[in-house]
């Protein structure tokens, strides 16, 4: 496998071509961004220990019957993944109010929700990834019908199969951030499932384990970081 | 029907009980508001003009099968309605790109939408009626999940027959926001369906005949509130 041209670099990652067409090479750097890009910073480590978590639990979600884009990991920073056409929305599950959420509706951080809840937005850096429902999706041509209900149905299986495997490390998963891509007629899970885009809190202590650190500059982000991988190790 | 004590003076009507406790009355003032109470007037007239669309847009749901909290106009301010229980969601309904819709997601203001969008919020004035979705509801417990089927099946419907209804008197329906509440076990469309909660333009000049000439300081105010009666009368 021979990584090509950088087709893009994202704020969290680099994405090259491979020389087979069907597969890019995904590269975490250690930059990280909050605030959709006014808050900016690095963390120590962070593209290799993101890049391993993801790795850990794309394999546990594959397991699980659950299609992502993952291949395998090529070396500390990086791993193969399948080149998909990703969808321009991002799939928030949330299990516990926290953030945003939690500040837009009034609810105290750390309220368990009856039952989770699944936001879409809009995957736009310049209007700042606005919230937007099934009908926006269709209307705007985001997705298809069929796509709208595989993603949603995919994403609370992958909660489900998160949140048990995470409690058994201890770790409380509140919510987190998927992207899915059309892949030969499929859609894949794809992009990372890290700190940076869950919240992870210890379930003894409630302590955060996730970017939250970094945002709300509460030290400890690399260690944070590093404790989540050594968990979620198998 | 004896009007008795005030329960609740809102933004633009006041609600009234009566003597018989399934019945109250509504009264229609020409205070106006909007950005959530930020900007503040009167309209001469309103009250009575939104009254009386309100009326005739309600009577021609009813005869399509829809299920609305209206029973009889009392006075050019006054209507009679069942008494329901709110649910604390506003409903919007959306054919063309305007308003908050178009700004937050970067659509030209007039784009026609692929399909109609339908959009929930949280009735919240101190947390300026944030956007919600079905799943927020259910976590928050604002509605059942067959209330939300319901009210979205029923929305959809009032969509299509004031759309229909509208455009045969030279009117478009660009947007509304409709309130749902319970009543004896069923869910009855309430509140008002006036140039105050939907986005009317004309269907030759596209001219707007609503709320927005007020919002955007655009004059002729009264003069459009005037038009849509005269044009939406039987
Ligand atoms: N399997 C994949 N194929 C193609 N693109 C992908 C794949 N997985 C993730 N991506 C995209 O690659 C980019 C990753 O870089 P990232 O730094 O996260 O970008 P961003 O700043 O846009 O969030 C994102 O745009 C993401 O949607
Ligand atoms: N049939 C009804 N029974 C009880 N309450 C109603 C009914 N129809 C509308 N309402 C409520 O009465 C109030 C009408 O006053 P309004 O000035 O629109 O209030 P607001 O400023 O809260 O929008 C609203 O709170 C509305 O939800
Ligand atoms: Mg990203
Ligand atoms: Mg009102």
């Amino acid at each position: 496998m021979k990584k090509t041209a950088m087709i893009y670099e994202g704020k969290a990652k680099k994405v090259y071509r491979t020389d087979d067409d069907k597969l890019f090479v995904m590269e975490f750097k250690d930059d990280a961004t909050a605030f959709n890009g006014q808050k900016r910073g690095t963390i120590r480590d962070k593209g290799e220990l993101n890049n391993k978590i993801s790795a850990v639990l794309f394999e546990i979600l594959e397991k699980n019957g659950i299609k992502t884009h993952f291949v395998k990991l090529l070396s500390d920073r990086e791993m193969l993944v399948k080149a998909v056409k990703i969808l321009p929305l991002e799939v928030i599950v949330r299990n516990i109010a926290a953030g945003s959420m939690a500040k837009r509706l009034g609810l105290e951080e750390g309220l368990e929700l009856k039952r989770p809840v699944l936001e879409f937005c809009y995957k736009s850096d310049e209007l700042g990834d606005p919230m937007i429902n099934a009908y926006h999706v269709l209307a705007m041509d985001l997705a298809a019908e069929d796509e709208i209900r595989f993603i949603e149905e995919t994403s609370l299986r992958v909660n489900e199969i998160l949140k048990e495997y995470l409690i058994k490390k201890g770790i409380v998963l509140v919510d987190f951030k998927l992207e899915f891509g059309r892949f030969d007629g499929e859609i894949l899970l794809a992009d990372e499932i890290s700190p940076d885009t869950c919240r992870f809190w210890d379930a003894k202590t409630r302590e955060k384990l996730d970017k939250d650190r970094f945002r709300r500059d509460l030290g400890g982000v690399e260690e944070a970081y590093r404790e989540i991988l050594s968990r979620v190790k198998v």
